[in-house]
């Protein structure tokens, strides 16, 4: 990293994500020299905002990355595929939040508050986990540093913005429709959101699971760097905006009591319990959004097993969840931040 | 029964379970020789209608059930230890719709598809299970009868009908003033249900879980008649108006293939399997309301344990999870329907 910053860029910088990243370097002052904002030609010309200045939106090409340090991506698996191999080319980092590389073997998949460690045997791409992943392995780390967790079985409840700008805006269009008596649309997802929960996010797989709850039970066994974690998701989405809330059964090889588990979170990186029944506070989906943390609460025993713990983890999918679980490691890579 | 039909009380009439209750008789003829509609003091003079006939609404009192023989009570759990005593000494036979009776060992606590057989010892008092608890063992019973369930774990995503009328109206309030920038009042829930999920329904017990999640876990092992059956619950509040859904994990004794427990599912009464992914086709929400059935899809074997599956089970929760179940316990009882 040169004295004065990096040079960076973010494809996809008109999407949900990319605005996210956009507020996120600056919040966080991320060193950058100069910026680069790279989207589909639907979005050329388009100006954003950094840093007091107003940033012309480029057409995302092979070419796009040339003088570019860090390259942040959010423009979709098939961008991710085409245009993130040309961007190492250029001499790029890539920290990449599509699941086009995340299972592959060479690209480190990366939550910084549980392996960290992982991000300096990048060949040029990082993958961003699914934000579902992240939240629940932040969570699960200390716990599983505590006793090894033998399985996971967790129920989602994720907000609309997860599947970007045009999901908001179908929530919001369906909602007012009703509210009014009218007929609703459906486009962006397959049935009426609004009021409604869909067991289905992302295509489904021969096996019967979505490919949401694939990429959870994969990537949190990469990420965890365990083999013989045992792993199931349904994935549901609510009719939420922001911030995914998930309901996590976990069973370890030694007992951990609840207060031991609210005593490790306590302590973990990138958490904040929030669990006191006494006073109806829990973590909820309208309080994390917009927030850094992962919360954590509802901790509880199993009343039939004795190595076995509840737990409702709630975060920001677009911040924790996306943006900023990337530029995270991001500062990990030119240790900044 | 005579010849020309019961005499019938039903106390909470103006409540949400209690209007059900009223177009449910009528819907299947249930054999009614005379109606009387009690309520509080609130609902005294309102007139309901039953068979193109306007009734006055009366006050629910100690005496209010001469000549009664069957009282169906959706008052809440106060009301039904005060009165459903006194409708007894009447001579009537009480469905109780509260959680009052429900875990004493000498009233049977009926799901009529799951253990219809216990409503012959009952003495006077038969109560109405826990709406998530009802659907969740219409669909589980034919798969424990094909190989013993060892354990369940179940996250719910519950309507805000099930709390009553009054969070209907808090979801529509909170909905409009949002949709409009305006303030929101929160007075039914201790947060804001609309776009949020409450992990939170009913009291909350010493031991961490809510007292709603208390109630699946006792009630589903004394409809199924298994102690040994470990169950766990979070049960969570969403911006959904009518139905409620649920993720099921089960672990069995012997391996059920998904398409064993799909086989098993299709043939079980009370239930429909909806399940077919390729064609977008799961079970849901709105399409569940004002239907009988408990409908079953997402059906998926572990990936990782032979013997476990994923289901997701969607069934109206004031129908078959209040009103209509309890009216088939009365079908039941006098052999009519």
């Amino acid at each position: 990293m040169s004295g004065k910053g990096l040079n960076v860029a973010i494809a996809g910088a008109t999407g949900a994500v990319g605005e996210e990243f956009i507020s996120i370097l600056q919040e966080r002052k991320f060193p950058v020299a100069d910026i680069r904002f790279l989207a589909s030609e639907r979005s050329e010309g388009k100006k954003l905002e950094f840093s007091g200045e107003s940033i012309k939106v480029e057409v995302l090409k092979e070419d796009s990355f040339e003088g570019i340090e860090l390259a942040l991506f959010s423009a979709g698996g098939a961008r991710s595929k085409q245009f993130a191999p040309a961007a190492v080319k250029s001499g790029a980092v890539v920290v990449d939040n599509s699941s086009t590389f995340r299972m592959e073997p060479e690209v480190p998949l990366v939550v910084p508050e549980v392996n960290a460690h992982a991000i300096s045997g990048h060949k040029g791409i990082i993958a961003n986990p699914n934000c579902s992943t992240i939240q629940m392995v932040v969570a699960l780390k200390p716990l599983h540093d505590y006793s090894r967790i033998k399985r996971v079985i967790v129920s989602t409840y994720q907000s609309v913005s997860g599947t970007g700008k045009k999901a908001v805006h179908e929530l919001e269009s369906q909602v007012k429709n009703l509210m009014s008596m009218q007929e609703i649309e459906c486009s962006v997802y397959p049935h009426q959101i609004a009021f409604n929960c869909l067991p289905h996010i992302d295509r489904f797989e021969d096996n019967g699971f979505t490919f949401e709850e694939i990429k959870m039970i994969n990537e949190t066994r990469k990420i965890m760097e365990d083999d013989d974690m045992a792993v199931t998701a349904t994935t549901v989405r609510v009719p939420v905006f922001y911030a995914h809330s998930e309901s996590v059964y976990i069973e370890t090889e030694e007992k951990i009591t609840a207060d031991t588990a609210r005593e490790l979170l306590l302590n973990a990186p990138g958490v904040q319990v929030v669990d006191d029944p006494s006073k109806n506070e829990y973590p909820l989906a309208v309080e994390a959004a917009g927030k850094d943390e992962v919360f954590v609460g509802r901790i509880r025993e199993d009343l039939f097993s004795s190595n076995a713990l509840n737990l409702w983890v709630v975060s920001d999918n677009i911040r924790k969840g996306a943006a900023l679980n990337a530029i995270q490691i991001a500062e990990n890579l030119f240790e900044t931040g």
